[in-house]
C-alpha cells in the first residue's frame, strides 16, 4: 500500500469514528469517508477493528511528533504547551466526537488487547515525556528537588484523562482544568526562588 | 412495584451489567440474574435503556447515603475516607467490571440526556461533598484560607474521574492517585501550622 492509501484510510477511518462513534462504526462508513471501495479496505484491512488498531498507532505516532518540539523555551513552558495540546478546546464538533469515540475505546481496555496497547503506548508516550520535562526542569533549577518526576508525570496524567472523560461525560470544561494545572504547577512544582513572572505566570 | 422487587431488579441489573457490559447487555440477561421472568421486567421497565437509568440514580441514591457520614474526626479525614471510597481498588472482577461499564455509559453521554442528567447528578453530589468539607477544613483551621474551595473540589473530582479512566483504560494503580492525592492534600491544601501528624499524615 501507497503512503498515500495509506494516510486516506486513515483520514477516512477518522472522520467515519467521529461521525459513527466506535460501537455503531461499520467497515462501509469507512469506505464512505475515502475513494476506495469497501473491498480495497478489506484488501488492506481485515476487519474495522484492524482499521482502528492502525489509526490509534498513527495518531500515537503523530502525537509523538507534536510533543518531540514543544513550544516554548523553558521546560516549564513547554508543560503549558504540552497541557495545551491535551486539553485543546473542542470548538468543532468533530474533536468533541473525537474525544468520545476514544473514551468508548478505553472502556474496551480490559477486553481488547490490543486496543489495550495501543492505549498504554500513548499513556507511556505522554508521562515519559512529562516526567522529562520535569526532569530538565529540576535540573535547570526551576522544579523544586524534592518532587518525584516519575509520580508527577503519572498525577498529571491521570488530570488529563480526568479532564477528558468529565469533558465527554458531564460536559466539564477543559479550561477548568487547564486554570487548575497551572496553579498546581506554580504552588507545587515550581522552585521557591524561580521568578513567576519569568516563566510565563502573572 | 414492591420495595423489594425494586431493590431485587436493581441488584440483578448491576450483576448483568458487569458481567456484560454496557454494549451487548440484554433484557433477557437481567431477567437471568433475577426470579423475574423478561416479560415481568417489561411490565415495569421499558427497556434496558430504563433499567439503567433507574441503576444509575439508585446508584447515585446509595452513595449519597455513604459519604453523608464519612469516617474520620475532621475533614481532612472525612476527605480522605472520601477518596478511600472512591478508589476502593478492584479485589474482585466485578468492581474492575463495574468501572468498566460505566466507563461505557460515560461514553454515551453526548448521546443521552437521561444519561447524561444521572451522570451529572453524580458528579455534583461528589463535588459539593468536597467543597463542604474544604470549606468545613477553612472554618477549623486546618485547610489555607487563599484555596477556593469551589475550583479545588473541581479538581479533584477531575482526578478521581482521570484514575478511573486510567484504571480500565491501561490497568494504572488506583493507589498511585490516592497517594499523590494524599501528597496533593498535605503540600497544597493544609494550612501551615497544622500539625500534620494530628490530622493523620505520617
Amino acid at each position: 500500500m501507497s503512503t498515500e492509501t495509506a494516510d486516506e484510510l486513515m483520514d477516512a477511518t477518522y472522520t467515519a469514528l467521529c461521525k459513527h462513534g466506535y460501537a455503531s462504526l461499520r467497515m462501509q462508513d469507512i469506505a464512505d469517508e475515502s475513494s476506495k471501495s469497501k473491498a480495497t479496505l478489506h484488501y488492506h484491512y481485515e476487519s474495522k477493528q484492524d482499521l482502528l488498531y492502525a489509526l490509534l498507532d498513527y495518531l500515537t505516532d503523530s502525537f509523538a511528533d507534536r510533543i518531540e518540539t514543544l513550544e516554548g523555551e523553558t521546560p516549564i513552558e513547554q508543560l503549558r504547551s504540552l497541557v495545551e495540546t491535551s486539553l485543546e478546546p473542542s470548538e468543532d464538533d468533530a474533536r468533541k466526537q473525537f474525544r468520545t469515540a476514544v473514551l468508548e475505546i478505553k472502556a474496551q481496555g480490559p477486553y481488547d488487547d490490543r486496543f489495550r496497547d495501543e492505549l498504554t503506548a500513548f499513556d507511556r508516550l505522554l508521562h515519559d515525556r512529562i516526567r522529562i520535562l520535569l526532569e530538565d526542569g529540576q535540573d535547570a533549577g526551576l522544579i523544586r528537588d524534592d518532587i518525584d518526576p516519575n509520580e508527577t508525570a503519572e498525577f498529571i496524567v491521570t488530570v488529563l484523562n480526568g479532564a477528558q472523560t468529565r469533558h465527554v461525560a458531564v460536559g466539564h470544561s477543559l479550561e477548568c482544568t487547564r486554570a487548575m494545572l497551572e496553579t498546581y504547577v506554580c504552588h507545587q512544582l515550581l522552585a521557591e526562588d524561580v521568578d513567576r513572572t519569568e516563566v510565563g505566570f502573572e
